[in-house]
């Protein structure tokens, strides 16, 4: 397998796009990518695109082919992948697999996602096609309901306060101020957190992500493509790893660990070569600020137990032993579902060329996790800057 | 990149599985083709599933990872991928580049769709899913009607008769009868079929597939994990290609060619060496009866305007130049969408094997044609017995 470089990124902000189709949404993120990238279009030899739920909130599907041909790419195979919440992951892997192998020298790798127009039930209701319903639906649970129960056992081992999740809350509506993509960046007391409406006790309001909509994309390439820009400032894909976990909450034996974390981790830091205490920087999944305390764990970047009080030590800010979500995350930065794993890369791109407006200093290494459904799909990738 | 065996196949039949949930009938043929391979369960290291429309019917994605752990193959990367109705062959690509790329040694692949729980109503709108309607959703077609009018223009350019076309019918009604997999095989006479409800103008109801709920599945691997009985007739993948083409109906040129099927059959051939000439049977993507004589021109199995006039003449028939669908194809097999790539392998896979109930005489080369939508995506497998 041969090395593989990101010849260039972009993004539409994360947010409300009401009036933009989806598929707009991704030509516009592309096309920034491609534009930046200087590679001719010619030369793109493959499109991924992730997407979870285009088709029962805005009735397309096959957008990959549909944004493979506004932006003009010819007869190439495209291709969308899906994998809940993890499909923009998931869609960056199949990008990397294919200059990798040497199939293809460059790819373009889009994720979008469009909720804002649909209703809470109908988000809902699209969001829990992500759970195993043959088996867990009968019990009712949502994602809510899911990592409120997470929350408690949390705080039942390892004695996880209020104080300690609202600390990731906190950290990230600020980080997500300070992003101009966000769509809820905040300045928030613990006050306002505990003030705010109870969703699955004892998730409230802030602990929650938003519905977004948005588009992320990655042209990535090998080598001999690179752009003489981007060769000054050479970012390379150290490691991309994707696992599965058990669908079926029952099957999980500790809701405080997804499984497909833990060994999607230990690929890539087995491919990567690197360790947890390498990482300057990560963008995880953080749907709920209890999730950002397992991943934070499952990924090795904390110890087990100690995601909360790191968390309000300020251990994972900006300054902190490793800086954990600067873009503002799920909570602050949105969550346009097939997007996510796509936005979470590009934000790492902007800490490791140096150019992120809220930039961890001398950041390397940077990582990204991107976790699907009740853990059932996972992608971790290590990206670096030579 | 290396060469790729078929070490395994496994189907449900096609037709009616209502009480069945749609990951059972996945689980179902991959077990099979688990079984068939004689493959250790831990020697699979991927899953690709191919599925359309699950969300919007079914209320159900993540298919690949359920799919996944019901079949015990542990932390595997499950990814599903979608093209419309080419979503199962688009799957069956993406386990032949692991396996051809070294990433992997065995990768199960597996389509499936369930379809017909659901009112026509919603099928219809399911399927529309698969146009690019934000461009040709108000001109208010299906893709009976796109079909339709490429029948008229067939009819005009090249002087294809209601006759020919009914010639298409009858043969793989006739070829579904003897296939146990198939829904609705039937011997039918031009006079009933020209007395079957009007659908679309000129199409009528025997012109058109049935919405059906099926999975088929093959275990794909290196040379060396090929069992002692897959070696005894050992199934190659001679070429596997993957285009686009415009989702825009306005876009075509030409209503009676699909430029994603002529570039897919173009790369196939470049791949495997091999000429049209050289196909001793191909099952091809026959969603309607006129799809059929476009497809069999497109390949380059009939020329260019003679579709219609070969299929009278038995050219396309069992003892023709090229057998065309022995399955029934969509028509009388069915079409449970993300099912119908793989399902056209498992059907290809049984005439290499010269094991199949409708037995083309020393097949020994065989095609596969799986389009979507308005010809935004295609595949082309072709398949050898050494």
């Amino acid at each position: 397998m041969r090395d593989v470089f990101v010849a260039g990124i972009g993004s539409t902000s994360f947010g409300k796009h009401i009036a933009t189709p989806i598929e707009s949404l991704a030509v516009e993120a592309a096309a920034r990518a491609i534009v930046e990238s200087g590679i001719d279009r010619e030369r793109i030899g493959a499109l991924y695109l992730g997407n979870f739920i285009s088709g029962p909130l805005n009735g397309k599907e096959v957008l990959a082919g549909i944004v493979g041909e506004r932006l003009g790419l010819g007869n190439i195979p495209c291709t969308k992948v899906e994998g809940a919440c993890a499909s923009g992951g998931i869609a960056f892997r199949h990008a990397w697999i294919a200059i990798a192998s040497g199939m293809c020298d460059a790819v373009m790798v889009v994720g979008v996602e469009k909720m804002t127009h649909a209703s809470t039930a109908e988000v809902t209701s699209a969001l829990n096609c992500a759970m195993d319903n043959e088996n867990d639906g009968p019990s009712g649970l949502t994602f809510p309901g899911l990592f409120g129960m997470a929350w408690r056992i949390h705080a039942s081992q390892y004695g996880t306060t209020r104080e300690d999740i609202a600390s990731v809350v906190i950290k990230n509506k600020a980080n997500g101020l300070k992003n101009p993509l966000a769509q809820m960046g905040a300045s928030l007391t613990l006050e306002q957190i505990c003030a705010s409406a109870m969703i699955a006790d004892p998730l409230q309001m802030f602990d929650c992500c938003p519905a977004s909509d948005g588009a992320a994309a990655i042209v990535l390439c090998a080598e001999p493509l690179l752009s003489s820009q981007a060769r000054q400032n050479k970012i390379r894909v150290l490691a991309s790893a994707q696992t599965s976990g058990s669908p079926r909450i029952a099957n999980h034996p500790d809701l405080c660990s997804f499984e497909a974390t833990v060994t999607a981790a230990q690929k890539a830091y087995e491919q990567s070569g690197l360790k947890a205490k390498d990482i300057d920087v990560c963008e995880l999944h953080d749907c709920f600020s209890i999730a950002e305390i397992i991943d934070s764990e499952d990924l090795g970047l904390v110890p087990r137990g100690l995601g909360g009080k790191w968390a309000a030590e300020g251990r994972t800010g900006m300054q902190g032993d490793v800086a954990i979500n600067p873009s503002g995350g799920l909570l602050a930065k949105g969550h346009p579902v097939g997007a996510t794993g796509i936005g979470q890369i590009y934000e790492v791109v902007k800490q490791l060329r140096g150019e992120h407006t809220n930039q961890v200093a001398n950041a390397r290494i940077g990582m990204t996790h991107n976790l699907g459904g009740t853990g059932v799909a996972c992608t971790v990738n290590i990206l670096g800057r030579d």
